[in-house]
């Protein structure tokens, strides 16, 4: 760790002394608790120099301990290395590790005061938090708590606007909320997430990287759309013609800023429905303050967005297209590279796949940052690619490289394991039983009304009779030129019991991780459909949307069954059949020999 | 349906019409909601003639709705059609559904009158029904409401009372209890289900027809244990050694019918600790009344009987052996009774085996009814054979029998579906595909912590490929020496997070059911045991208890895998070296022709 986080540490130490706080706790999300915040609100990146999502800190007199889940944690835990910050798992972000802590460190306070900021912490946190000290001490809510320390912080980023047809229409979408509303018995609702807003509004801008947000707040009411947008959005030319067509939809436009002014736009007394996962706690008070009878629940937009309209399958068809075609060629490129002797370190590779996507006219950004991981780096599910030194790949073992667009047609994601020459027994055989869990999950066929948490043993099965596992989920949502990382659905060990439905698109990423050794996932995305109806009842089952094959040199195959094999041959003659078109001639005979069937 | 439950629902409706009630609701259940009530509460069966556990029953001036679960769904049809009374399915006891009709029923109602019977009803579900038609009704609480019709309503049975040594001893687990009160601040603990008291008590009887409960309440306090029995047990001469043991453990015996004035053991305003679920409404009124402070909350009981403890482990293997013998004895008597041409009724095939069982001298009971259901009886799940006129068993197609034994050395279920002689291409294939999600099942390995529901999907998998399903729980808890169903573990496709642990037994009971045609279960028991350690964490798995050979003449061998070919002559291999000592010559020759490992 560098001096230069001890500092910041003990900064925040004295200004914790200065005002008197016993602690103060911080997250890693921002005003919307959105996944992946902007530059302006990685606090704990900030303070500790670890910028993986779904963190968070709390900080005493003589304690330091940074919590984050499976994913990030042996990149946590070098990060942290020496710098005498403790580090804790989570099971997921904001799910009650901060509150129980608080609760255990403070048992015998009297009078505790404990800081948090009050913007990037979500009224349902704060709600937790406050209980957890309840009679024993008082949380302080201050919004951005670390700006005094923070001389150069970065403002927020403030993109241009664009707007697109979606197939429901803004109208059609204020609608539904308007009734969800009527329903509820609320006079409004307010949207503070940042997915769901840009659903709402059928608009789209890069305020947040690899994400196309607006950073902003809806609110809705029977009479009007409010829409707080930043300054610079608005004043930006390209936004203009955005802006225009919202106006002709009777959408009102304010600044951001008078949000937390919101209240002025509502009388005292009416019934504002707000999601407290969504709302900070800042907004919350003032809402409160003014009067505003909040009703808590669970956002309508959530459940909604997750399950494609057709005309959004169609696109988000071509969306897998345009991917695999870019993935291929990159698969292509970087295996001649490989042949011909070149030095191609993981970061050459990253931006190679980078260019091809930008190729296509309907790309717009990545979906996230590029996972181009050889070797030991790719035991890391969340590998950053440094930015100087970054490893060579060698002609041997295996090169993870996980990835996405972000399409005018929709979002991808996709990890291809790839080996690169000769594989150990070990990676051969992690490689295929991460294999079979795909597939069986691809495969799988299943009730309606079946949660992701009660078929994601699927995918582990295989593994799990060797005593191997992985600690993320196998399988998340992925939005419509929204999050790549998106609910309600998700096919993981927590109960989570929201139905698969068909139209919600799905990830499937079984993986194997050894630490020092090397790392294994297959991914591709999945769209649920019906299957069929009978005396049983009625049964979905997934289409695999990615367009990508899957490298069959390094599969022990006397571990697959005859309708695994069958299931892996069916898929990559699809590939090459779908692809090869787009592809050149040459390109196009690698791929022929890359999907030629597998001999059991 | 016969015109006696005409008559008698009518006369419940005059009783309605007289005392002004808009509604009756009844459950199946009794005063501690036992799964398998005494006659004398059997009070659906004596208003409808349906027999079921696990309904609810609701009757207005011009409507009466029966509620029950998939299991009893087919049947209950049967009984029901044509008496007037719709049907309708609920997804389990208790769960809402009642509460979901009342409030439906009753949405612009004021003033309803609506009576339940206080001692069957859960203070759990009398709660949700007050809240269901709050602010327009009110429950009216009658115990014994259906009395006044019923003029020879069955007694309560009292039966001798026995005790027995179990490993911690009934001092230790008191000392548990009150360890437990300390904890939750309480000064007492009253124990309402019948089964909880049995594992405290290390006491039995045969109240309750197939579970060696005895009808009673047990209230724990840091002073005193007391134990609210029956007369008639007390007074009866073969309970005299049990009453002088726990008298010497200070256990204080009261008559049953003092429990509802067991407030007067209590001090006003003392906090007692009771789960909702387990006491009914006519005991919480009167502890309410007498100004006891109830403190709800699961049961400590609940989850640790279901850890076995080692001594106890060894007796169930016992059991496992005892009743494996039996249920060999009986098969082999079947098939060589049928090849004799003997005629064999579903009656006779379970009286022989109800005898074979009773031939040990550790035999108490059966631990349920058996279920001996040749073809198209089969796809009932919960078939009951006909007392009179019962079909007979063919040399062709599936006889599927489902039993179990109460020893002194545990509690055994057990299900084998034995084809008779020619199968049909879809008995064929059923059987062996149920074979195949027993096997994955019984064969699964999973990382510590897992619940049930994660890893039923394993049970289903190779049947919803083929979009097959079953609408029963594939794995219930089974106790020890106490009832056949108990939880709080289980393997079912709802949510229940709790995780199964070592020690736990669960029944593995995947299965097919074809209305008019047959129905195939392959039920084993499984002790749930550590595995091993490694990276990845800590691996449990199960070990197979029940002792009785799969018969391999229906299998369709060309749908099994190796490793499940491997699985099921191993299986058949130890059943055979385990039991064949313990038969007959020719019992045992037969026996290991049964197992000769199928060749694939």
């Amino acid at each position: 760790m560098e001096n230069i986080y001890l500092e910041r540490i003990a900064e925040l130490r004295t200004m914790m002394q200065t005002r008197d706080w016993d602690a103060v706790i911080l997250t890693g999300s921002d005003p919307h608790n959105s996944e992946y915040p902007p530059e302006r609100y990685k606090q704990i990146l900030f303070l500790t120099g670890f910028g993986g999502e779904a963190a968070g800190l709390a900080v005493t007199a003589d304690e330091a301990i940074l919590w984050t889940d499976t994913r990030y944690y042996i990149d946590a835990k070098q990060v942290l290395a020496g710098s005498g910050i403790s580090l804790r798992r989570q099971a997921k972000l904001n799910s009650g590790e901060l509150a129980s802590w608080l609760s255990e460190q403070f048992q015998d306070a009297e009078g505790a005061q404990i800081a948090i900021d009050a913007l990037t912490t979500s009224a349902q946190l704060e709600g937790l938090l406050r209980e957890a000290v309840a009679g024993r001490g008082e949380l302080i809510g201050v919004s951005d708590l670390l700006s005094p320390l923070w001389p150069d912080r970065p403002e927020l980023p403030q993109t241009p606007l664009f707007t697109f047809d979606s197939e429901e229409g803004r109208s059609a979408k204020l609608a539904f909320l308007r009734e969800f509303c009527r329903r509820q018995q609320c006079d409004g609702l307010l949207l503070g997430s940042l997915d769901e807003v840009a659903w709402t509004m059928d608009v789209r801008a890069f305020d947040i990287e690899y994400t196309p947000f607006v950073i902003s707040y809806l609110l809705v009411t029977e009479k009007e759309a409010v829409w707080y947008v930043l300054k610079g959005s608005i004043e930006d030319p390209g936004s203009r013609e955005a802006l225009e067509r919202l106006a002709a939809d009777g959408v009102r436009i304010e600044d951001y800023s008078a949000a937390l002014l919101l209240a002025d736009d509502l009388q005292d007394g009416i019934r504002l429905y707000c999601n407290p996962q969504c709302l900070n706690a800042a907004l919350r008070d003032a809402l409160c303050a003014a009067g505003i009878d909040i009703v808590e629940g669970d956002s309508p937009v959530e459940a909604r967005k997750a399950i494609r309209t057709e005309g959004e399958i169609e696109a988000t068809r071509r969306a897998h297209l345009i991917d695999g075609i870019a993935v291929e060629k990159f698969l292509f490129k970087l295996e001649k590279a490989l042949e011909a002797g070149q030095a191609v370190s993981e970061r050459d590779a990253a931006l190679w796949l980078g260019q091809l996507r930008a190729a296509n006219e309907e790309y717009l950004s990545d979906s996230f940052e590029t996972i181009s991981a050889y070797g030991p780096g790719a035991a890391l599910p969340h590998y950053v690619v440094p930015e100087e030194n970054a490893p060579l790949l060698r002609r041997k073992g295996l090169f993870l490289c996980d990835s996405g667009g972000q399409y005018l047609c929709g979002t991808t994601d996709i990890t291809r394991t790839v080996p690169l020459g000769e594989c150990t027994p070990l990676e051969k055989e992690d490689y295929t039983l991460v294999m079979k869990g795909h597939i069986a999950l691809s495969s799988a066929i299943f009730p309606e009304g079946t949660p992701g948490c009660r078929i994601d043993a699927l995918a582990r099965d295989a593994l799990w009779r060797t005593r191997r596992n992985f600690g993320h989920a196998t399988g998340h949502g992925v939005g419509f030129l929204l999050s790549v990382h998106e609910g309600p659905e998700c096919i993981r060990p927590d109960l989570n019991p929201t139905p698969l439905q068909p139209g919600m698109v799905v990830s499937c990423e079984p993986g194997i991780y050894r630490e020092g050794l090397h790392g294994v996932r297959h991914e591709n995305l999945m769209l649920c459909v019906r299957d069929s109806e009978n005396e049983f009842g009625a049964w979905l089952r997934f289409e695999t949307l990615t367009l990508c094959h899957f490298d069959s040199s390094a599969l022990m195959t006397e571990l697959l069954t005859k309708e695994e094999l069958d299931w892996l041959n069916a898929y990559n003659a699809r590939v090459y059949a779908t692809l090869s078109p787009y592809l050149s001639e040459e390109e196009a005979a690698w791929l022929r020999e890359k999907t030629s069937p597998i001999i059991a």
